[in-house]
């Protein structure tokens, strides 16, 4: 079976002993470079229990999706015990309710019922709720646990999954709380795709439509060249292989803007989030759990589309091409969720994102298939007319 | 009036737009030096508005002691605001209780409903408490905040006010929850010192002797011959120059260490925690808010020179000047409250310890005035005979 990895290369390797002179008797925890691989291919989750041991982890405590906690959580536990590994397994209920303060509340407590120190390692095994939360967990609790990621769900293999953004939900909006947290590796086995629910597969495929809108044409075109093998996910082996390449290329793709813009402080960074400004405003306002994200992220990416052409930016083309596309993976362009809601209300919810400055409205917007830019300054009229059922 | 600056210089400058090829059109946020300054002196608040406009702060949200919001903190407001700079100031309950996962929460919201930005500065006015508190919330607001430190405490201006600590408590412990978020700037005003409760002056002196006792015999000297002029406080310029002293000097040796081992990796770090793995046990086993922290550190220093003594590190001379400097500077080296905890109740507090590793005792302990080491696996016999009282 065809499986691979990529290598995630982050600057600043944490501060070793180097030039201290002040005490002469401590012995250095190793400092780690901050780089990391990514494995991807059917069956890598069996290699999680010599990723541990080769980084010296004696005990560790799974976070779990409750859904994949008898599964792929099961399995992973045994993968670990067997390699000499203590494991404890805590489970989450599914479902975007769980990226709570209270959840992450009960999280927190856990831990410290365990005694949990800094030698104990966090596996995050789920889709990117789980992800996001016991990232964060694993980020704040005593300053910082070593994390390690195994998603079993589309959008966390190709998006959520790579690059340490950690997070929690507030009432006023998603992610608002939360850090930049690297795990130590992630480990992505695609047959844990097999058994997912077709609507949890397809919400992922509007992530791996962006990468190709945003940063890749070759790959938008291979994409809408091999919706049917993709949309067979399991079974024949060039299927299997085509579900290796969307998620080997998509993080292969966002690894190479993490590795450049770590913090979001470049812009480059920023372009991941087409149609995420839109997307989270539909979340925010339908009541999270309404839509899924990547469900979110399609009718985003057709807003921010047609925004796009109404400045002036792309033809109508381009908005028909990416609509086709994602119509043709199954994603739906348009949602009465989503219609029914005040542009107005949207408008303000969008004002909001952490990702604003000064209020001012900012888009990430195509100027191509594969090429995008982030604009200021958008005059929310646009912004309404774009927003409008067609 | 003698005033001093003190740099604190931290590798790893954000990354900025270097190397970047993939978009051409985002104009790059500065990338910045993650270094800062430690202003310090009386007077020196004023500095704070020029300091917030020579980074381009626009808006400000000052995080306060309710104990001090309407005296430094709405010192900091009119500078501020005469600065240009747009403020809002949210008020904190005094108290111990207030480094709580709900006083965070009602802090996130209240963050949110102001619609803050990543542009938008965070200025903690007040202690400890407040210090640790709004620079947690800070650090996960939108993934980070600009943070600045306006420390009115004497423990805040020498210690918990420099090296990026942030965190809260859980009932488990204290700063379970928390990461590392550096400051872009400390402003110790010591006049601020002046109007301190006394048993808040007298807590915030353990720590300056836990400086000398660990890194700089000739600092503990100075203070055993500067006793009168350190309890003096204001009045008398000289009272005022040894205040100016203590805080530089206390502040310049947690600069350098932080410096040498900002994230606790190489253990250097680790000595500023001499007398604190005691400390944090009696803290949390008397319940928060029974002892000042700084109380609870002086204790914890005469815990950790009678353990050092039963382990053949020091001689009694050692233990014995390091009791009576701290009693001539009025704190008290024993307490009924901590004398009636079963010393079987702290060690089991101090295994939980975050700093433990793999539930092993770890000390500080000197081996002579000006010198400390991290000593591992230590006895918990000897540790239940340092605790018994004399």
């Amino acid at each position: 079976m065809r499986t691979a990895t990529i290598r995630v290369n982050l600057s600043g390797a944490m501060p070793g002993l180097s030039g201290m002179t002040l005490l002469k008797n401590i012995r250095p925890e190793p400092a780690h470079d901050r780089s990391y691989d990514i494995a991807i291919g059917p069956g890598v989750l069996v290699s999680l229990g010599q990723k541990l041991c080769a980084v010296e982890a004696r005990r560790c405590v799974i976070i779990a999706d409750a859904a994949v906690l008898e599964s792929h959580a099961a399995q992973a536990e045994a993968i670990l015990r067997a390699a000499g590994i203590d494991v404890t397994a805590i489970a989450v209920p599914a479902g975007e309710a769980s990226k709570s303060v209270s959840e992450a509340s009960r999280l927190w407590n856990a831990l410290a019922q365990l005694a949990v120190d800094r030698s104990t390692h966090i596996v995050a095994v789920g889709g990117g709720v789980v992800g996001d939360l016991a990232g964060f967990v694993a980020a704040t609790f005593a300053r910082g646990l070593p994390l390690w990621h195994v998603p079993t769900t589309l959008v966390a293999q190709v998006d959520s999954g790579i690059g340490g953004k950690t997070g929690i939900n507030l009432e006023a909006g998603k992610n608002l709380v939360g850090g930049f947290w690297q795990p130590r590796g992630v480990v992505a086995d695609t047959n844990t795709l097999a058994t997912l629910p077709n609507r949890e597969f397809t919400s992922g495929l509007a992530e791996v439509v962006k990468y190709g809108m945003i940063l890749d044409a070759d790959f938008f075109g291979w994409l809408e060249s091999h919706v049917q093998a993709i949309l067979a996910r399991n079974g024949l082996a060039d299927h299997t292989a085509a579900l290796v390449h969307i998620v080997e290329r998509s993080a292969s793709i966002k690894g190479s803007v993490v590795e450049q813009d770590e913090h979001e402080h470049s812009g480059l960074r920023a372009v991941l989030n087409y149609g995420h400004t839109f997307a989270h405003a539909f979340e925010t306002a339908a009541g999270y759990g309404t839509l899924l994200h990547g469900e979110a992220v399609a009718i985003g990416m057709v807003a921010a589309a047609r925004l796009a052409q109404l400045l002036g930016r792309i033809g109508p083309d381009v908005v028909a091409r990416q609509t086709k596309l994602l119509q043709a993976l199954g994603l739906a362009t348009r949602s009465i969720a989503t219609e029914q809601i005040p542009a107005e209300r949207l408008i303000d919810i969008m004002a909001r994102d952490k990702k604003t400055l000064h209020g001012r409205l900012r888009f990430v917007l195509p100027t191509r298939i594969g090429h995008a830019e982030l604009v200021t300054d958008v005059d929310p009229a646009a912004v309404r007319e774009s927003l409008r059922p067609e």
